[in-house]
């Protein structure tokens, strides 16, 4: 069994003490939390620190804070030989600021409170400086995910900024239809069945392909007639992802 | 049974077709093409005509063309006392210019060449002037889909440009992220479950409560980082997007 210790105590610290407790190779030895530790680690019974100095001797040390806190914990922890990952697609790994050897084990999702979610699919990016080390973050990953990656830092940090598109901004977009239903009253549900297929058409086709609407058409009537439906705000979304469809559209 | 003639050689026309011919309660008895019809059409021996004025009688004509020609088309068919409609998201009912009972029979769903579809789960928008109407409309409409609605031309004008958003923008947005990943040697699809649980979070819940991501945070740091990864282009659909989550922010 690999020995983990997970220092966090927010959303992905517990989704991700979950999976690995669940986990058939590991065993989750002990949580460092600095504030009131979250339910769920006290309600398991889990063995919980909240002084570094504590800390139990384990294969693996999962940092799981937010990114700006990353680089200044990892100073306090004097793990010389251990391996030490963070959980930051946006971190690089050198950021990590100690002398044990150093990882990253990003799963790449959005983690939030309000939903419960399964590992199973999501894709975990690996990175570590020692190939032993990658053997054993694979073995982690793989006991608790499907989907394993090998990401370096300049390529996880691009995989971050293109999430924030797919996922952040999507939403929004998503915010914005609903404002538009509200102020006519419609309902927003009667959407949803377009948002899913929006997504299905992308399983097996590149986006590019499958792009329709007035923009790709450059339908300026079509176009005129929505902008009239718009808040000034909504238009200048409205207007500038319109005109960078027209602009990539291919010829 | 009911007939219907659909006018019309393009994707809605065939995926219509094809739906229509396989309703219990319908009769697709003739197929209106102006140009060499659809290989869906000849295949299935319907009868075909290229001339308004040998149409069939029937109970229910569906247009199903391009929005900026329906109102002229329209013109051209002697149809009174018939029951009309189009198919369009952003063509008002009024815009039918003939002497025939109105209506419009929407199907909200992106429909292309390219993907199969099926209509059972598409929401099918209905309209109509007269309640007898509505109710023919409405025994179609529930034979080849699970989602009626009855919606005005106001409320579709609206629902068609908040569908602009949630499909062609979002689709924007996929191309987007796969250029970015293209540029630094990602694989695309390791971002595949994130889009898919972008939108199984937003089944039971606002869009604007699931809201994640630097934006919302406010997190200046990753918000820089992110915009040194991207080209100028790029940079200003982040940032506008950015500065809108954050200006929407629920205090």
């Amino acid at each position: 069994m690999i020995d983990v210790v997970i220092l966090g105590n927010g959303n992905v610290a517990v989704q991700l003490a979950k999976a690995i407790a669940k986990s058939p190779v590991c065993h989750l030895i002990q949580v460092y939390s600095r504030s009131i530790p979250n339910p769920f680690f006290t309600k398991n019974n889990m063995d919980i620190t909240h002084h570094i100095s504590t800390l139990k001797d384990a294969s693996l040390y999962i940092i799981a804070i937010s990114d700006d806190a990353i680089s200044s914990f990892s100073e306090q922890l004097h793990l010389k030989n251990k391996l030490v990952v963070h959980t930051s697609g946006s971190v690089a790994m050198s950021d990590l600021n100690c002398q044990a050897n150093k990882g990253v084990f990003y799963p790449l999702q959005s983690i939030s409170k309000q939903k419960e979610i399964s590992f199973k699919n999501i894709p975990i990016c690996l990175e570590a400086t020692q190939s032993k080390d990658l053997e054993l973050l694979t073995k982690v990953a793989k006991s608790i995910s499907d989907n394993v990656y090998y990401i370096d830092s300049e390529q996880r940090k691009s995989l971050h900024v293109a999430a924030v598109f797919v996922n952040n901004f999507t939403n929004h977009l998503y915010k914005i239809a609903n404002d538009i239903c509200d102020a006519h009253h419609v309902d927003f549900n009667i959407l949803k069945p377009l948002i899913t297929e929006t997504v299905k058409k992308i399983e097996h086709l590149a986006p590019q392909d499958v792009q329709t609407g007035p923009a790709i058409r450059e339908d300026r009537n079509t176009i005129n007639e929505h902008l009239k439906l718009l808040t000034k705000h909504q238009q200048n979304i409205y207007n500038l992802l319109t005109d960078s469809i027209i602009k990539h559209k291919i010829q």
